[in-house]
């Protein structure tokens, strides 16, 4: 099955580069927080960061005071990138597909991934070789797409009023769990569908325990500081959790 | 808090008889199967059923081996009904709201609870108590309205194409929780919408190990015989969740 490397593409890479440059892009104020809330104790653990893309999540980590931190990505330019602006003894970076971990010879005590799932086909796979790859009592956090955004397959996503307000989503096929190819910088970005069920089922039919679960809104702070995520009330748009290997 | 008795009014009891008596209904279809699917040996068990209405599940369990089975409702008019056509030995009816269960003294094995919990403001409350009521290794299963119509509130919950058939989902505030008036055979049922996070979260702060989900949807054989189905490739109409005492 070929694994999908967008990210070398030159085109998604500048744009999206581009994008995490800007601090109040919804990465940074509600995938992150949630994200680093949902995180254990670091301090002395070694850790893997699946789809680590320029490295910014793992120097994080290092300075949490992690032991060790193993970043892998399918993308060899953003590796570069990480290599050039995010290097640290503790840190080894590997370009690899995440859904070839199962080579990696050595044992973990947390797992994270940040908004990478979605682009992978086979979910349950990738969930079975982290299981096997952690620690009893090992901790896995991840944060993907959402679910009422990863069945979105073309049209129009909104309603919008006459001032371009949006008035509701357009949720079509919910129900229906395929890859769906979306634009985002370049053509045909590929996405995988899951339910909500299906990614909660596959955590817990690999032997993880389930802890806590996150979908991200903003409160009136946020809205008061950036007008612009007003709309959020109506679709979050990650979904983050927390698993512990039982 | 005043608890909703929306059953114990007539116009909605009659239309609600109604529907049920449809063979045909999404409850028969969808939801019951999926209840039951993640049931588990009821032999010589302790069964509490929460919302038990006309206690046809009720009896379904003491077919199943329940050794006592205990439905509770807040309708009288449900519980009449109850009493006439369902009626068992090992089944005893309680008139009570379930925000009141916490005054039953004795445990269970098995707490079951069909389409009830959206009706119930206090959801985290009642939660707790279902646990307190639970031998250690019970079992808690339940069903209630899919997250994504809970959140409806008026206006078009669908756009349709010109020949009436569904072509999205209009869905609105699904991260506001709150009261929603909706109408069913009356007005101003009040349902209360919590985000699939929420709902989850509640589970496992309350001790529970959750461990199965199923949204139910039509598969092709479902649709090939209920062609009115087919809408339901959009959203789900129902959320069914299996939990385990830890």
């Amino acid at each position: 099955m070929p694994k999908q490397n967008i990210y070398d593409n030159q085109t998604f890479f500048e744009g999206y580069k581009k994008i995490r440059e800007n601090e109040d892009n919804a990465n940074n104020i509600f995938e992150m927080p949630a994200l680093f809330s949902l995180l254990p104790e670091l301090n002395g653990k070694k850790i893997l960061d699946l789809g680590c893309g320029f490295g910014e999540h793992c120097v994080q980590y290092v300075q949490m005071g992690a032991e060790k931190v193993v970043g892998i990505d399918i993308s060899e330019k953003m590796l570069r990138t990480a290599t050039e602006e995010n290097s640290d003894p503790k840190i080894k970076y590997i370009n690899m597909p995440m859904e070839d971990i199962d080579k990696l010879d050595e044992k973990f005590d947390v797992v994270i991934s940040s908004l990478a799932f979605h682009y992978v086909e086979d979910f349950s796979g990738v969930v079975k070789n982290i299981y096997s790859l952690l620690n009893d009592g090992g901790v896995f956090v991840f944060s993907q797409e959402h679910p009422l955004n990863t069945c979105h397959t073309g049209g129009d996503r909104w309603t919008r009023d006459e001032n371009g307000n949006k008035v509701h989503l357009n949720l079509k096929n919910y129900c229906i769990e395929k890859e769906n190819e979306s634009s985002w910088f370049v053509d045909d970005v590929k996405k995988y569908h899951r339910m909500f069920s299906t990614i909660v089922n596959t955590l817990i039919e690999s032997g993880f325990f389930v802890e806590k679960m996150i979908e991200p809104t903003p409160d009136e702070d946020i809205i008061k500081k950036y007008p612009k995520y007003k709309d959020l009330c109506h679709k979050p748009d990650f979904l983050v959790i927390k698993a512990v290997k039982r």
